[in-house]
């Protein structure tokens, strides 16, 4: 039960109590804001009747339940709206758990640090795969790893912290090997909207009993406050994970899905394009100062992260913190996330100020040496 | 993991589907609507700058969590806001369960079935502790049937379904006895508004760190469909229902919180008592009748709803679904909620039309004789 709460926190507190004008790159809260539809979506929702004010379905309102099961070319029945991407998760690990013999979890190292976090919770054990030099998860490492105790195989496309992204040919070997070690491969794509290479594969384009698919519009709109997500499940966990979603949750906050809905219903390609190419640009300003100062790093191929290592400046929460007092500039502790990146930093893009942070680093490394 | 979907969807499904006019009284969802300031909170939030529809702490918003404890009487620190009492109470259920060395979880008879839904969901066992006549939890039933392998005892006050409303005497005793079980009381009062006695006793007001309390503003502001609700935690529990909370769901949603904080600032006592008063009237029309057509019923003290007996007409799935057909009123079947009321039908009085359900109880049952 116990489970140190996630370090962003204490590093968030640390940056803001700090004297110093800080550039935050530490949590993954998009700082574009959410297309006018969804706004508009709220107001229009606060003059209904009383009765848009109760309980929606369990399983979400309808129109988005459909919405969604039409952009994903699956069932509705199929889509299950949570609170955010992580209950979803959350509800599919859990529900994956119950239904299959063995109490082993596999994740990546390094790994999104929720996915241990409830892999103990749920008293199950997490067994970690490092990835290779280039972030990636290699299909045969999680294979040699994967055996009769494994209960689910979750994975993150694209990834959290490293920026990968996984393509067709990984996902269908993680998919097999779920099946072949009767296990559930859980497919976190929240960050689906942010795919630079074109190599993104979802889950979803692999039939199969053995996998579920959990996402949410808190990245792609903007909106990581509203807590709408959703996981498409296979049949035969829709009925098991329905009933601890009820039995967890009763439902999701009626509001949030209403914007959602009208916000998918209205927003056009430009407004995620824009995004998208936002983010590009940043990568490319931040990886050329990494160049510049000599820093090594891995070049995200989704995702909103970079992962960089400085020589002699190993990533702990320590210096994390010397990087805030000393450059004014707020990253992440690689040890966060495990072992293989302990002497890391991941500095999230979503920010404004990317040119002042390159800057603070260049004087700060300069400084050093 | 198998749980039947509450009969609650399987009842209303059927009225929806009803060709005659049907008066709804199956759940429990305020008709009269939210507060104006409600609403206004929402459309002001709609304009707010990007970084407001962006995570919001978990444990809930800070002004929120303060008016709170401030109404409360309790530090800020030990209230967490929540998705709503269900999720509370769920977070309360598990987080007791892992806390205290017992499998076995005391719950009133008849009881709200979410409750004995999530101690299934948990691996736990429930025990069932019948009410008396009058539909009270007598605390020297409880003290009998509690033992070592005791780790929770749930009790809802006021009480869906029967309407009783514990006083200070009883919950002094409820606390008392979970205390020298070393087990965890779990208070649900989310109909404490709806006390028409005044003996209405909140678990807080009894000092101890065996007893949490959980609360919504579903029916207190109308909104079952915004999932705000929160824990008031004793001390020793904080820490773990933090973390839960954080792996279940992050946090809740930020819109909703937001909405329900300017609620509570701006709404005076008369929105409160207005809806106090119309459910005082519907139950006093609402049980003149059943007097008049010779029903058994049980006086609600508190809360929506009102538990009535018909001579040879027992409250099975089957006999709601002839109400259905053949008055054109809804309710619910007493064996949703146990045994002991297994024979009674529960009419949720949050409609309008109660005198529309009074003359069409009349007419059916003069139809019968």
């Amino acid at each position: 039960m116990e489970y140190d709460r996630p370090l962003f926190y204490h590093v968030m507190k640390y940056a803001a109590a700090s004297q110093r004008d800080t550039v935050d790159m530490v949590s993954g809260n998009p700082d574009w804001g959410p297309p006018d539809a969804l706004r508009e979506g709220l107001i229009d929702y606060a003059d209904s009747d009383p009765s848009q004010f109760q309980y929606p379905p369990s399983e979400g309102i309808s129109p988005l339940r459909r919405e969604i099961a039409d952009r994903r070319g699956v069932e509705t029945e199929r889509v299950i709206v949570t609170n955010g991407a992580g209950e979803a998760n959350h509800l599919s690990m859990a529900t994956g758990l119950a239904a299959h013999s063995g109490t082993e979890v596999l994740l990546a190292d390094p790994v999104y640090p929720y996915y241990s976090g409830r892999t103990t919770l749920l008293g199950a054990t997490p067994t970690f795969v490092p990835v290779d030099e280039a972030g990636q998860l290699d299909p045969d490492d999680v294979r040699e790893r994967a055996s009769e105790e494994t209960a689910l195989i979750v994975v993150n496309t694209p990834n959290n912290p490293t920026g990968a992204v996984y393509g067709p040919d990984a996902m269908t070997e993680f998919v097999a090997i779920a099946k072949a070690n009767d296990a559930l491969l859980v497919s976190d794509e929240v960050y689906d909207h942010f795919d630079y290479t074109g190599e993104f594969e979802s889950a979803l384009s692999i039939d199969s009993d053995h996998r579920v698919v959990t996402n949410s519009f808190s990245k792609s709109l903007g909106i990581t406050g509203f807590r709408v997500g959703y996981a498409v499940l296979p049949e035969r966990l829709i009925e098991a994970v329905r009933t601890r979603h009820m039995l967890t949750n009763v439902a999701g906050s009626r509001p949030a899905q209403r914007a959602v809905y009208r916000a998918l219903r209205e927003t056009d390609r430009s407004y995620y394009e824009r995004n998208r190419d936002r983010l590009r640009e940043r990568i490319e300003t931040f990886t050329q100062t990494l160049d510049a100062i000599g820093a090594d790093y891995t070049r995200p191929d989704g995702g909103f992260y970079v992962l960089a290592r400085f020589e002699e400046f190993p990533g702990t929460l320590e210096n994390t913190k010397r990087l805030i007092d000393e450059a004014g500039v707020a990253g992440m502790p690689g040890e966060a996330f495990g072992q293989t990146r302990a002497d890391w930093l991941r500095f999230a893009l979503v920010t404004p100020r990317v040119e002042d942070a390159t800057t603070r680093l260049e004087a700060f490394v300069s400084g050093r040496s």
